[in-house]
């Protein structure tokens, strides 16, 4: 099963990792990060860089695609033809196209979730209803074969969904296992709801701060 | 503050991917990829390459350091004598000396973890036991400025952690926030006690696919 995983200047690094570490270790599994042109690509912290070894035109019909978040980076995807026109593409032949944390306002840029319930961060409700969705709290939202997520580490959460559909639960399972994932936060704020509204201040004011 | 993540060819990204999305985001914050030699390495699947600015030389004492685990690319880095040099020379100035998953065996094979609590990914008990440490079951370990993460995903616990510790725990839960870490993952199988012998068994065989 191919699976794309959308690279973009000034992603938000764990949008697309979280479901890369969890989605790659499905048996069979042809995972291929993907570009507008293969090369390096920045993430949004300018840190480090992803090198990407596959164009957009060279995985045109995967059977799984991710879309990650980020910042400037994603707005600036968001109006860039090529990848609006290739994940409307790949959507037409996909088993799911998906994406994380603000990836959910390329694919309504792509005009893909209007009248559908979708997800995004927290922070980006209003951008994404822009497009025609209707904002749902939920951390991994279906509608048919679309999958969103909520903010940047959501992704885990939804690949490990995927994970099940595509591979059964006991594959899941394995792979929930094999990556660890027992979650033990030492705080519990990792919902707006949860973190109060003094924390929502201090990550929004974090969020922007390289706006 | 200077934070280095270390970079090396074969490593598990979401190890390190992790720890990096958390600290990243506190405030005034010098993040490094290092790397024996700066330049493109790959990671363990081979699917991407991470472009890495910083030599080890470059960023010799960084006030905290992040070491990711992986398969056999973390043997040989347990085994490069420019690696453990950089480890032993780094932690001897650190505020904190840190690990995922397997990344504690090179802690261990720098010699610092001998007579130590620590932790590493659940199959790698016995290699972590056999540098002097004991292997404790919690997910993430403290004894003094050594901290190391149990599996994989475990590093974002142990960011949220060492955010709180170093930025304080309004800080670290604004960074929570921001990355929306409210985990909800669909099953409870990320333990070998929760997931059970099958799922185990599924587990290793995945894990050493590749070798």
């Amino acid at each position: 099963m191919q699976i794309a995983f959308l690279i973009y200047e000034g992603l938000t690094s764990l949008d697309i990792i979280g479901p890369y570490e969890v989605l790659a270790r499905m048996p069979e599994t042809d995972v291929r990060f993907v570009a507008v042109e293969a090369g390096e690509l920045r993430v949004d912290t300018g840190a480090f860089g992803i090198t990407v070894d596959h164009s957009l035109d060279d995985v045109p019909q995967p059977e799984v695609f991710v879309i990650p978040g980020g910042l400037q980076g994603t707005f600036a995807a968001a109006r860039d033809e090529r990848i609006l026109a290739w994940v409307r593409g790949a959507h037409a032949h996909s088993r799911f196209s998906t994406s994380v944390c603000t990836g959910s306002l390329i694919l309504g840029a792509a005009g893909l979730l209007q009248g559908l319930m979708a997800t995004t961060h927290w922070a980006a409700k209003a951008m994404l209803e822009q497009h025609g969705a209707t904002y749902s709290e939920q951390r991994v939202v279906r509608a048919g074969k679309i999958v969103t997520a909520a903010g940047v580490s959501s992704g885990i959460d939804m690949a490990l969904y995927l994970a099940g559909e595509l591979a059964g639960a006991e594959t899941a399972k394995a792979i929930q296992l094999a990556i660890e994932y027992d979650p033990q936060p030492p705080y519990d704020a990792g919902s707006p709801a949860k973190a109060g509204e003094a924390a929502v201040q201090r990550a929004l004011k974090e969020l922007t701060r390289a706006l």
